[in-house]
């Protein structure tokens, strides 16, 4: 018999954690689709999967090998928000792994315009390939597709590759792939000092990677922000439960010789109602080659990019500025999690 | 010495059995143009080359297999009018059989804008590729251009992707196809009941589908329209002259129980001069949870896709809807038609 | 230490000799920025590697054999001024030699409209991808960003694939490549009569070629062009310097007989300030099946296309017509530039 299908209005009243629930099969996860799926255990079976692959990428014949893994699948990048970085972070994740693929980045090319709901060309996409990566920005959009396309019967792996400002989690992923392999040979991410700095109300990257710092015990956090974009109260909260010491406040200054790790963000002004941002004065909130020498030596600086002006330029070849690596990061945490949801990550020992 | 070159607008002027003659070369089609072209023993050739397909891709290695028939093929997607559909199915065909390309989508883009004709973009395009796969609006121009192309001793094969709503010669291949495969075990498609519903005035498929039919014996049709979006007469005096009993009527429910196939199509008011669909009561021409209990158990539906109204979604798990199996026998049989048109469609049996 | 970074105002103020040093590494083009860069041995010996391309892809497996070699390096096509032939000749080129890769052709849907700079944009594909081709309008941009892209450490060779009215090197080595094919039998390039027609001010292509074919010795020029389209002081001055003999005249009909080559271009009208060109009499710069009657036989006639007029459409068939011949060149002297780029030329004698 055929369930009764939810609308979207009222699947966004399912409890997170009933739907989460959705999105495993076999006691591994299927879908992608926040960061709260994460595991401590997955996550670091996860990082040694990506340490492998941009290990053998550097050896000969490398990068046939990986090739060869995943040549028999084929991916969808349906991006209707607009990205460049993820999409071709996602892209060539895929192309490491040998994935070939399709791509549907303006809805206006498509049948939709002939009155085609979202949901059949969604149905449409997983009946040509094997996975689906999803950016839209609607909050939950994706978490609704993978649920009606398990309720067909033929469904594919998606990956929530943006939600709006709700969720990235992939974003998440890279951002503690790149504390756990610079903390590695310091006693790891546990124990470590963190600075969150920016718009750390609306941007999703911020929310994710706090949330997931979580699996991990005895933090210190500092949460810099002007007062009208500080944490929303439930993260706030999710903090305290999980034990994190937070210290809120407006003065990066005073904070930067704390950390252990600082991350930048940018001002989310496209979430604005009316301008409301234009009013704050951010410079409060940028690093400079005047305030990074309050920092530690052996600190490190994350920023999920695009940037503006929270981080000069000048301050790339410093050897604690680490975002550039950790945009690289993504590509290979993406190409791992690819290996891992076709179930060939075991297939990296045989090279 | 060169021939003398038509004009667009004296080459439409040619009948079409003498423009058929241009599309094949050595007794085998070259360029694929109009469903008139496709011969029963064609078909069955092809529909046995995509059964074949499919059966590999399952197979341990399969993918590999059929990966390595046309890698050394490259094919230019050349769709000029939305679709997402067509396009993917045939993007993903060309992968399944392992052949690289490009695509042009948006002419704006394009060096359209600098003057250059269509005819000569395109001449660039068979420059680069091996194969083009054409989506226009003009009815007619994908025929005149493998004409030009076929003049300048430099050509390779097109395939009509759909052109206005002349014609769309692929997807009537997929139509048949899947009655074929539907029917294979109950005698096959001669001696069959079917149901076309909808605008099958302008609809291209249901036009294309309906003379291919014609190929097969002992048929009898139920044709459900509007008054105003009835078949064309010429199409009526076709199947008149190859023996098809036809009904045409305008009430659904009371031909359901007769039917062995149901064919239902959208309105295409995307041709409406001045919003002529809309006064149309098309709610007569859905199929619902109710009236569908009209249907024979073992009859199949299927629907060219996009749908709006027509077919509602909850239907979608009834053993008889067809219709998302439909759009992925579309992906087989056009991997069939590449590896014919490459010859390469005998090295199935290798496997 | 860092240097000081100059911003892309100073940058162009360097001269050019000083900018070529920096496209070079160990004594290779690093690169591929201007047609000043290409020296006569590095020409003749690509020209061997596209000649040997061109002869592998119709033997038995070349086009496998073509493939392995670059299929572990993947190229970025950052084409944010419209361009279809350049575009697809460059993909082409990237797929006949093994690599795969992404593109970027419409910056609206990028995050530069999240207020990224197009250079933190530029070093993002880099982190992505082993090669940029990349086309843009302004002058200068693509040598600045090889520039900027050097001083990260993570270096990527550039190719400028057209910069504005600029620089279009690789036409101008597809150009050359289409001589030295046509001549090779007849003494080669040096010695012999070249025209140019049409818009010779603004055309980047004229200008390329002319300076590119200054290696060469022993050279008549005569230059076709309404007053005010006539070749820049610049360029007339660096022909006196290198000994060619020119001759400059608004008169078509009475030079054709002279020429050993013909080169007609279009009217750039796109970088008209008010409509200036259109008070031009252009047909008087025109070949048709009239005038082409005063050229020798032996003659040959070259375009870089796009056309609108000069070249009426009934002279393809003309077997003096190369534009067709030379549009495919470019493919695989983009090829064989790609085999250079990566040190692989060498390979090909392998096979």
């Amino acid at each position: 018999m055929r369930l009764e299908i939810e609308t979207f209005e009222n699947f966004l009243k399912k409890p997170v954690k009933e739907r989460l629930s959705y999105y495993e099969k076999e006691e591994r996860l299927y879908h992608i689709m926040r960061s709260q799926q994460f595991s401590l255990e997955f996550m670091e079976k996860l990082f040694d999967t990506a340490d492998l692959i941009k290990f053998i990428t550097r050896k000969p014949n490398g990068v046939e090998f990986l090739h060869a893994l995943l040549k028999h699948k084929r991916a969808m990048l349906y991006f209707t928000q607009p990205s460049t970085r993820t999409f071709l972070s996602f892209l060539s994740a895929c192309q490491i792994v040998g994935m070939s693929g399709g791509e549907v980045r303006d809805p206006s090319l498509s049948s939709e315009i002939k009155g085609e709901t979202q949901e059949d060309g969604l149905r449409t996409i997983s009946s040509y390939f094997d996975l689906i990566i999803m950016r839209d920005s609607k909050a939950g959009f994706s978490e609704y597709m993978a649920y009606l396309l398990d309720l067909t019967g033929r469904s594919v792996p998606i990956i929530n590759g943006g939600s709006g400002k709700d969720q990235h989690p992939t974003q998440a992923l890279l951002d503690v792939y790149t504390l756990h392999r610079s903390f590695q040979d310091r006693g790891g991410i546990s124990g470590k000092t963190y600075g969150f700095v920016g718009d750390l109300l609306r941007g999703r990257a911020v929310r994710s990677v706090i949330y997931l710092l979580t699996r991990y015990s005895d933090l210190e956090m500092y949460i810099v922000a002007p007062p009208s974009l500080q944490i929303a109260p439930d993260l706030e909260e999710h903090l305290t439960e999980n034990n994190v010491k937070i210290h809120k406040t407006d003065q990066l200054d005073e904070v930067l010789p704390y950390l252990d790790s600082l991350y930048m963000t940018r001002v989310q002004d496209e979430y604005d109602l009316s301008g409301e941002s234009s009013i704050i004065d951010y410079s409060k909130f940028c690093l400079t080659p005047k305030n990074i020498g309050l920092m530690k030596k052996d600190a490190i600086i994350l920023h999920p990019l695009p940037r503006r002006k929270e981080i000069d330029p000048v301050l790339d070849s410093d050897p604690r500025a680490m975002y550039w690596r950790q945009l690289r990061n993504g590509m290979y945490i993406r190409a791992a999690l690819l290996l891992y949801l076709f179930k060939m990550e075991h297939r990296l020992v045989d090279y």
